[in-house]
């Protein structure tokens, strides 16, 4: 039996009752309102965590690359969603073979990704699901008007073995509504129907029920939570269920502490915030700079300092980055270590 | 005969040919100027080019963790320099191991580590060579006063299994030399000798020869260089070893395109540099913002722009992190691959 005291530092932890609050309150929230869920594991990369997720009651997953989806459907997981522009022959052949095997739909942006997926599926006589993504004001991929959508759709629908499936964004917000109303109104005379509409986010999760034609959902923060979650107020800090565990490892100033995590531990994501993360037992120190190994904290505002040697629990800014650089991630329930996962789907880049 | 055109993307690639000529041309500098080099395996975690470094004449190899330095030794590198404080039974356990099978130094910069270090060593009857760290501006870690470095090698001295090694700091800069001076003077007294005075950093590596008292350099990024290695013109483009190969999945306007790596793939290290990396064939074009798997690049500035589908080669803004997110590195000579090598030591933060 290991205590999370007797962990070697860094190391990155999940609260399994916190993982398993988190995982049911979406779920119920969701199935309440009729909504789809499809939890995106970019954020853990771990199948245990998908399984997870789909016994809870996830329609499937959702998946950033095509490595993570070959990771996951090798894991057992038979419904994934890959809102992602899958270009070249490499790529739509991978592609090719997992829809041979599990229920996989895909996303698309331009006539280029669809002939590609088209010639692909065509080659392997498979029925593949297309999505078309549309841009909301992340101003990432996605067609800018409801005109292009419709007319991909209905490229889409034109190829012999692709069917289009419906509409994908990021994030949702006001304009969200419009679009998919007016992308309906053109392909209505068509007759071509919108089956999903396929939202995400974590910071906004909670508002997918004020979106009526919301069908379905992607969040994935929302299993861990960060300090960029909690600034958007969809969780609270007591929900926080991913943290990373570390020791001063120096004191050179009075007011200075080094720990031994920087960079390649936190990552040098910030999102507009003040700091690399947040340090539970000194909510007024500042972890306010990383080298790649190092992490620079000033606890001058705060009464009680740490010793070298103590430890410190760090709340990150953005989970998603840094399971992304741990090779494994420590599960605990009441302190005491329950498993280890390995961090499966890290560095599925391609 | 696999050509850089038909690898999948994102690929992190490493040039043989600018490797080989770099590893070359720092040591060929240090052997000329009597400083012994212990290249800093951070920037690569890849025993195969720490094995080309120690063939090229290096002394011996750097590690920021312990974790780093069990691969490297159970790769065969027999010299490793620790330059952390290691703190905790586990981490001098693990310590103890690793000298038993190689040549290790570590640093400390407190009595705190000295004390665990010294209890170690006299459990296992091992003699381990301690440097002491100072702070010549960085602040990170390292004693503040020459007098604060010469107490420590002191009580280095008094404990019967550690062996005073000398002095480390990085950068050096011009506040380094007096610092090493005025400590030395201080234990010329108790007739202690300085033998090592270890500095690092690449950005200042072609100014080693002008500190008479460095006896040994740490530079990691000179193999592989990057956009903050260019602008430290310690080296030219010419001379970049490593690069990223991206693909354009989305050209939602006529100024944007979107690149198939995002923060997972180039870090969201800026380093004070714009943007998060500069892509070859359009130098006007800027990586102006990540999100996970995608890079926003405006092209508005470049009269010719690519298309979906096209490749683009991105010089990153920081090698170590960005490799530190591979799983792999392809190593090609005149645009062929060559061999493949895995990042071996990538997530070795304890």
């Amino acid at each position: 039996m290991t205590a999370i005291d007797q962990l070697e530092t860094p190391a990155a932890i999940v609260d399994l009752d916190r993982l398993e609050n988190n995982i049911e309150r979406l779920q119920n929230y969701l199935d309440s309102h009729g909504i789809s869920n499809w939890p995106h594991i970019k954020t853990h990369k771990i199948p245990a965590i998908a399984q997870m997720q789909i016994a809870a009651g996830a329609a499937g997953i959702t998946c950033q690359k095509l490595g993570e989806a070959e990771i996951m459907a090798q894991a057992g997981i038979q419904n994934i969603f890959l809102p992602y522009n899958l270009i070249g022959q490499a790529k739509l052949e991978r592609l090719m073979m997992l829809a041979q095997q599990i229920q996989i739909s895909v996303t698309a942006d331009s006539a280029f990704v669809i002939d590609g997926l088209g010639k692909a599926a065509r080659q392997h006589a498979l029925n593949i699901p297309v999505l078309v993504e549309f841009d909301t004001g992340l101003g990432r991929c996605g067609v800018q008007t409801p005109q292009q959508a419709a007319d991909l759709a209905l490229q889409i629908t034109q190829q012999s073995h692709l069917v289009f499936d419906g509409l994908m964004t990021y994030p949702i917000n006001e304009h969200t509504g419009k679009f998919v109303q007016q992308t309906k109104e053109i392909l209505e005379k068509d007759g071509i129907p919108v089956r999903r509409v396929s939202v995400g986010g974590t910071p906004q999760m909670w508002t997918a029920h004020q979106y009526p034609f919301v069908t379905e959902y992607r969040a994935g923060m929302y299993i861990y939570g960060d300090r960029y979650t909690l600034r958007s107020e969809a969780m609270k800090l007591e929900q926080v269920a991913f943290y990373v565990i570390t020791t001063v490892v120096s004191r050179p100033t009075p007011e200075r502490a080094i720990l031994d995590g920087g960079s390649k531990t936190f990552s040098s994501d910030l999102l507009g915030l003040d700091g690399y993360g947040m340090i539970l037992a000194y909510p007024d120190a500042r972890l306010y700079q990383l080298s790649e190994e190092h992490g620079f904290v000033d606890f001058s505002a705060c009464s009680e300092k740490p010793a070298i040697g103590d430890r410190v629990t760090v709340v990150p800014n953005h989970c998603c980055s840094v399971t992304n650089l741990f090779n494994e991630i420590v599960a605990v329930r009441n302190g005491i270590v329950e498993t280890t996962w390995p961090v499966a789907a890290r560095g599925a880049l391609q």
